[in-house]
């Protein structure tokens, strides 16, 4: 599971970097991503990465300024052009349904896949649930209805050991599944078979939160509990809390500050304000590591990997 | 004055171009500029260029699908931000005003200047006119209604040779101004100085025609008749015909033929299908060439000069 930066900067593009965007791309054999937001140019940025569009599988749009969405009608055009055909859920605040469909009604585009429109309130957390993740969203603190995003993965459970099944004299068959959904059996001699004695590890579902832009809140800390990777925008420097309070933003001390409170694995730092070249990031970096740590200033096309956090104990 | 190929694809944005967009840029001191379409990423092309912003002072939409305007709110956006406060003069189809503002309303996008729309219908051929130059819109022949603009810089009379006045005898003051007006005058001898005799020779304005996309029809011939600078579309290349019309679409053929009828001075073709490498395009110039020279086929960046015609004969 992989997390690319597709665009790290607020407001407008600059020749440092282009506007919001990330993708997760999720595990082999699917290889199928999500989109969190779609600044103007993330479709051409996507033409950098191994990205596939026709394996977009789910847009989440955190909040509707334009650096967040104005390159979301040109790429799930192009998705179609790609030979995108799978259906693609797009959730977003109230405004996105009229938005995309106002501008592919004008532009008269058509679509050769499902575009299915979710508009979210925030008055329930749990947007989305099947058998890989789960997906929820909070409100955050924005000048405009901004969400944050929490995607767990699923727990799986561990291998059988095949080869102690057989010395247990365990039969294969419908016992091997009890056993491996983690239910004891009782053979034919009366002994029992504990299902942790036969399996493998377990595997501990990952966590990923993607923050839209906010101030410091109670909601980010929510979602952010334990996430293996916390993404967190830092649009200004460490002391420019007025300011960054003012137009709804955080800086890097913040969303350090959020990073250790809510036991975050990995922050990555994003949404840099266009008065930051690349050669301030390390000093961006340094700051919130001050408060937290790991933490990474990230830049256009940057992969971090989601880490596994640890094995059954 | 000079025209910039920021775009010159059609459909999406591809590894040889981005989708379509030009810039004529007047000549100093003002050194403002005129905007022929925007497709998505248009702002992030003119980083490229000597291009400011905020001496952007006309936009022409030429049609509403999606590879000529998803860069317009954006880049439009961007100009505040670059301190652009004069007003910018949009002009488009129907349609363009309602995309602009459910854009910029559902994004809470408020801009540092005034944008003045102007939805145009293909009635009446002039759509703008000052001191400087003529606009003149006229619908072509796509899917969609879409139309191309001729602009028609004034003549300018030539400059008064002082040395020739003072030689004749002419007193400065508002004889000058007369002889420069092209008006003859009679001196207190009775001689009659006439304009011809002290004016170096008048600036006789080009003509620089921006069509979009379109088969072969008549208003294209119109519009583009003793331009200096044609730009055409040639989406395919010559022997595609039927497959371009049933697009709403030229070949390369086709735009040279409406060149050499209509007696243009050079053509410049773009608008390229994505199945064209830059490879192939010294080809497509070639196939042109049979039929009109000079011809260009535009590459993503190119700078053209629109040459002056002639002088005063």
């Amino acid at each position: 599971m992989k997390m690319w930066f597709l665009g790290t900067g607020a407001g407008r593009p600059s020749k440092y970097r282009n506007v919001t965007a990330m993708a997760l791309q999720l595990p082999e054999p699917h290889c199928s991503w999500l989109l969190f937001d779609a600044g103007e140019a993330t479709q051409h940025q996507i033409m950098s990465t191994s990205l596939k569009l026709n394996k977009l599988e789910f847009v989440f749009i955190t909040h509707l300024h334009g650096d967040h969405i104005y390159g979301l009608p040109g790429l799930l055009s192009s998705r179609s052009f790609d030979g995108g055909i799978t259906p693609v859920h797009l959730y977003g605040p109230a405004g996105i349904k009229r938005y995309i469909e106002t501008i592919f009604s004008i532009s008269a585009t058509q679509l050769d896949y499902e575009l299915i429109i979710h508009e979210i309130t925030g008055d329930e957390a749990l947007i989305f649930e099947d058998g890989r993740f789960k997906v929820e969203a909070r409100l955050l603190e924005h000048r405009i209805p901004s969400f944050g995003y929490r995607i767990t993965e699923k727990d799986q459970p561990g291998k059988l050991l095949v080869n102690k099944l057989i010395e247990l004299g365990v039969e294969a068959g419908p016992l091997y599944g009890r056993l491996k959904q983690g239910q004891s059996i009782t053979l034919a001699d009366g002994s029992v078979v504990r299902s942790e004695e036969v399996t493998g590890p377990s595997y501990i579902g990952r966590i990923v939160t993607v923050l839209g832009d906010t101030k410091p809140c109670a909601n980010a800390n929510k979602l952010a509990l334990d996430a293996d990777l916390l993404v967190h925008e830092a649009t200004f420097a460490a002391g420019m809390e007025e300011k960054a309070h003012e137009f709804g933003h955080c800086t890097t001390k913040e969303a350090a500050e959020t990073a250790a409170s809510a036991k975050a694995k990995h922050l990555v730092m994003t949404h840099f304000s266009g008065r930051y070249s690349n050669e301030d990031l390390s000093q961006l970096e340094g700051e919130a590591a001050l408060y937290f740590e790991p933490v990474t200033a990230a830049r256009d096309l940057l992969q971090v990997e989601v880490k596994r956090m640890s094995q059954r104990e």
